[in-house]
């Protein structure tokens, strides 16, 4: 089954202590987009300014993303600016740029409301209620923010959750919503608002995952020797959970997709914006599935 | 088999952001005889002052453990005063008066000599080393320490884990002693000192173990909803560990020893000192045993 996938096609600028890039391609949407379409087809929804070149993400086209619903609209595309230093859990903003996406008000075509999974990368989360209200025959959708929205808009944060069958967030970020320090806790809240799972992201620590019926499935991070720019993992793993989630068309195979979503994030960390992802091939991401499987098990 | 420890006993006065407690029974070696006497015997090697009060660990003694190896010196009783703010991974030192530590001279009582196990929990490095030269028969040793030891004698504790066939250490401490901060690059720093495993302690993200032949094993820990005292949660993990490895004699059996160190650490932060510990069953370990292996089942 298809993905619609929401979110933000970037520009970033990003310095990491192994180095930096200017204008990488990026966006919650894009990250998310180039990890699923591993498992299954994604439509993507986006905005984008006339200076993007549509032609970087031409390949995604041949791995049949569908692209009508990227709108293109008059001025520039939004642009971030961040560092990390070697605590790459937490990304330093410098610059946020909104640019097209102010202008954003998303009418999806006709073809994507019929589809059974979404997922609501970080974007406002105004433009968030409004994709999910739009679609007609959902059978599993999960949504992400980040700080910037939580902060400005934390109500509508809420309600956007509220709509939701899983919530994908980091730990600093779900302790921020809830006012809960403890993980425990602020999953209750999350679960309060209506999500059946909630599933916190803390980055070399790998995955943790609340479901309501008080059940807990943790994925480490794999242990990478160069963790190179962790840009767009959080998105990466969202793409490769649902991603397979899609391709089985069976939301009880949540576990083993968390796991392919930790293998696409690790993949991800290794180069600067998508580079390393556009490289490897399913047999890899099969090895390293495998890879994750023996990290935890008990017996040798 | 029985394991022999050596540490400190320790009279420890502690605040958390939910209590205080002055002067609670504490110390390394303590914490990890509390622990492992669920599951071997333990023979302890430490120093007291005349200021301690031995009837308060007369509980150990009907448990099997020998006391023999302990020296009651003049003086007083090892203190340490510290705190936790929220972020319960860190301890903050307000206070370590060594008092009789610093007249501690080690010479094992003759049958501690003959063991096959044995454990160096946190305390000098020299008196480390002093006390595995002692045995004659060691068929698995493991050795812990602390910033205080790093910082103040860092040839001395490599000089100790040079001696070892595993090194339990926290993640910040792990980074301090060999100078990297990526873990899979310390973790090897390590194994060129001698030790064939690194047990790194991560708090609230749990335990991550690598070997020598490049595997890495996980364990989460246990998402408790209040972690009220975070002291003496590694001593408590090394005795889970050692006491199930000492009672099944088989080194071979080391995951499932870190999953039931795992176990006993998250009992021990439920209550200050080890309250928690002494009420505890057997039935009790082994039923959150269970669920801590259920949490990384990938098919549910």
């Amino acid at each position: 089954m298809a993905i619609v996938v929401a979110g933000t096609v970037a520009y970033d600028s990003i310095k990491t202590p192994f180095g930096e890039m200017e204008n990488a391609l990026g966006g919650s949407a894009l990250y998310f987009t180039v990890s699923a379409s591993f498992f299954s087809p994604v439509k993507l929804v986006a905005v984008i300014g006339e200076d993007f070149d549509l032609s970087k993400i031409g390949f995604l086209k041949e791995k049949g993303v569908d692209f009508s619903g990227i709108e293109i609209k008059k001025g520039k595309t939004f642009r971030w600016k961040g560092y990390y230093d070697y605590n790459l859990n937490e990304a330093h903003t410098l610059e946020t740029q909104l640019n097209v996406l102010t202008m954003f008000s998303p009418s999806l075509p006709e073809a994507y409301t019929e589809e059974s999974f979404l997922f609501l990368a970080n974007i406002d989360p105004e433009l968030q209620i409004r994709i999910i209200n739009q679609m007609k025959n959902l059978k599993f959708s999960a949504a992400d923010t980040m700080n910037y929205w939580i902060e400005s808009k934390p109500e509508k944060v809420k309600e956007a959750f509220s709509l939701v069958n899983a919530v994908t967030i980091n730990e600093a970020e779900v302790r921020e919503i809830t006012g809960e320090y403890n993980l425990v806790k602020a999953a209750r809240k999350i679960f309060d608002l209506g999500p059946d799972y909630v599933i916190i992201k803390r980055g070399e620590y790998g995955v943790l995952v609340f479901d309501k019926n008080g059940k807990t499935f943790f994925v480490p991070a794999y242990p990478l020797e160069e963790v190179f720019d962790p840009t767009g993992a959080g998105d990466t793993f969202a793409g490769g959970l649902m991603g397979y989630l899609a391709m089985k068309g069976d939301t009880k195979k949540l576990r083993k997709a968390v796991v392919y979503g930790s293998v696409m994030a690790s993949f991800n960390v290794e180069e600067f914006s998508f580079n390393k992802l556009r490289k490897i091939s399913k047999e890899e991401i099969e090895k390293r599935f495998q890879e994750f499987l023996s990290f935890c098990q008990v017996e040798e």
